[in-house]
């Protein structure tokens, strides 16, 4: 693991929000960090240079999507997803244990790996934690992860207790693969990290995040929250897995998510965030604003020809006005797509710095009231505005 | 016209060809010049900021659409097109006649004008010279189109002739309802172009270049060519009504086209062009290349890692491969439509600077015909290669 590391800059005095950097392979990067989704090798409807001008310092690939489509032996033919895709910065790519499930409705799962078939074409695959090690390796994202066996939510306690041996027999799997495949080729460019799994049960929680620790790796992921449990479970959730982890170690919470909840966790010591949120929503004319949220197709911005936020610096607001946008929506041209992503990703990367500035100063708790206030009034005045958002 | 001045910098002695400069009151272009079309007010997939990395000079917007979405009181009430769009450099928006026509099966020709169903919703309109001058006042683009009676190819010669006098009335009613309103409002910042029409009769075109000539417009287009007629004759008729446009004013070829044709007539002595090909081909994953076209979607572009065009500069050959490209396409991503429209729109930019290099430096011809077996030759391997593109 000579190329990663993981240094905590600041810790807040009145919440366990800190401020670090991760050292990658690719550079580093700061943390709270929220990493865009790029599926396929691509943040949809983005170039790689509409993810620096957005000031992205990570990015996420799937490691499902890519292992299909163009197939990982083109990407390691390329030079990796980095030369693929042009982007000279980090990337963290998942095991593609969450899309085999969620993708395909006939998967089956046993103590060597997952067989599923193909979303595309109906092919037959088999994910062992061996195989998604060996496509991570061919990708050559910066962090990797471990293979893991997703419950859904509700999910009885046996069910989850299963899954969760499964789980963490395979990290161990994963782990091992890992470390002879670096070994073999020479190279230790690529940080495993671990899932900790075990739905919304406290002591399977515990168990999962126990167990993993053990096996020492270099960062942990909180899987298997926000599908639909109650927000104030998945917080007490994340607090518990977070007083698990060891401080030292980053820490990720997959697939979160909103503003306000990104924020939430945060202050409960979470390090890293990926969420498909800005850019879906954004393709659904749906923005994010320090307001709340703006659905630019509503009639009131049609000859509204103020920026989305007046307080954001994005290119989109430099630029552009709502009735522009909302014409560009409405006449369904593509541009629209890619104007409102570059909005959404700008404002979540302008949350992680504010978090980040407000941490640095001392003044967390207080920014974080004030920042969820304004979030918040508006999210009202814009339900009151549009009906159900 | 105390805004709009045409200057002839260099004539090329062994043919038509020509560089000059279109001076307007949002800045000097050269030509010749190709305009990127943006109908919508937004040149497909493209942002301003894009257009002004490709190094384009002057767009185009539609006339019909913007009346129709959003309305040209709106693009008046935002400031102008210019505002609207954030482009801050020459507009030239056509007289919506040509869309009118085309885009609606049920149209009647008078003397008033012509009446049509809207596209979208099958509302009832009436575009008459003077509401075409109107809309194109508010929209407030350089250079204006008068309204005309486009025919189709093939058409006889008595319908020719009944459309290029209904032309001729309306290109008189236009320059005054165009005269009227400029004074009216104390502005001359708008230069109104007269369309040259008379399908492939020879006679036809004569009198309708010598009439509009007498109208004394600031610039000539020249209209209803590239519609199916053999090429011999579109360029047949070219070179004709050019010999009646006074050399001292510009010469726009609407609709054309493909490089080799907006080669050929700038050798015949045209200025400005106008064409969707470049964005729509390349919509359909169909490039412009100095080797002729390339269809990115074949299988034996999967795993090249070469530029598109290795001669061109643009940031998608600086930055991407074939085969991410082709990957981007064969995986839907939106991306690879904007990609790709920024690759040949830069090429067809490209051409426009080589023409013009070549003129300056008295080597045209010769250029021209490198350029055209570099660009035909491959032509025909591509041919072989993936069969009847």
């Amino acid at each position: 693991m000579d190329n990663f590391e993981f240094r905590i800059i600041k810790k807040d005095k009145n919440s366990n929000a800190r401020v670090g950097v991760i050292k990658t392979p690719h550079g580093e990067v700061s943390t709270p960090i929220f990493m865009p989704v790029g599926t396929q090798a691509s943040v949809k409807t983005l170039s790689s240079e509409d993810l620096k001008e957005i000031r992205a310092e990570m990015i996420l690939g799937n490691t499902y999507h890519l292992y299909l489509r163009p197939g990982h032996q083109l990407v390691e033919k390329a030079g990796g997803l980095h030369k693929f895709m042009s982007w000279d910065r980090p990337i963290l790519t998942d095991s593609g244990g969450f899309q085999v499930f969620s993708l395909n409705s006939l998967t089956k799962t046993s103590e060597e790996g997952v067989r599923f078939q193909s979303h595309l074409d109906g092919s037959y695959h088999l994910f062992t934690p061996e195989k998604v090690i060996e496509v991570q390796h061919a990708l050559g994202a910066d962090i990797i992860m471990v293979l893991d066996e997703p419950v859904l939510y509700p999910c009885s306690l046996e069910q989850a207790e299963r899954a969760n041996k499964l789980t963490l027999n395979w990290a161990e799997r994963c782990r091992q693969a890992h470390k002879e495949l670096e070994d073999k080729d020479f190279k230790h460019t690529q940080a495993l990290f671990g899932i900790i799994q075990g739905s919304t049960y406290p002591e399977l929680r515990k168990n999962s995040a126990e167990a993993l620790v053990k096996l020492d790796f270099p960062g942990y992921a909180i899987g298997g929250l926000s599908l639909g449990e109650p927000k104030s479970t998945t917080f007490e959730m994340v607090d518990l897995c977070v007083s698990y982890i060891p401080e030292e170690k980053p820490r990720y919470l997959m697939g979160v998510g909103t503003p306000k909840d990104m924020v939430e966790a945060i202050c409960l010591g979470i390090d890293m965030f990926d969420c498909v949120l800005p850019t879906r929503n954004a393709r659904n004319a749906s923005l994010f604003t320090r307001f709340g949220k703006l659905i630019i197709k509503n009639s009131e911005y049609a000859d509204d020809f103020s920026p989305i936020d007046p307080e954001c610096g994005c290119s989109v607001c430099r630029n552009y006005s709502r009735a522009y946008l909302r014409h560009l929506f409405n006449t369904g041209e593509i541009s629209a797509l890619r104007l409102a992503t570059i909005h959404s990703l700008y404002f979540y990367m302008d949350l992680m710095r504010m978090a980040k500035e407000a941490i640095l100063s001392g003044n967390f708790l207080e920014w974080k009231n004030d920042f969820l206030k304004k979030y918040q009034s508006n999210q009202k005045e814009e339900r009151n505005n549009v009906g159900n958002n």
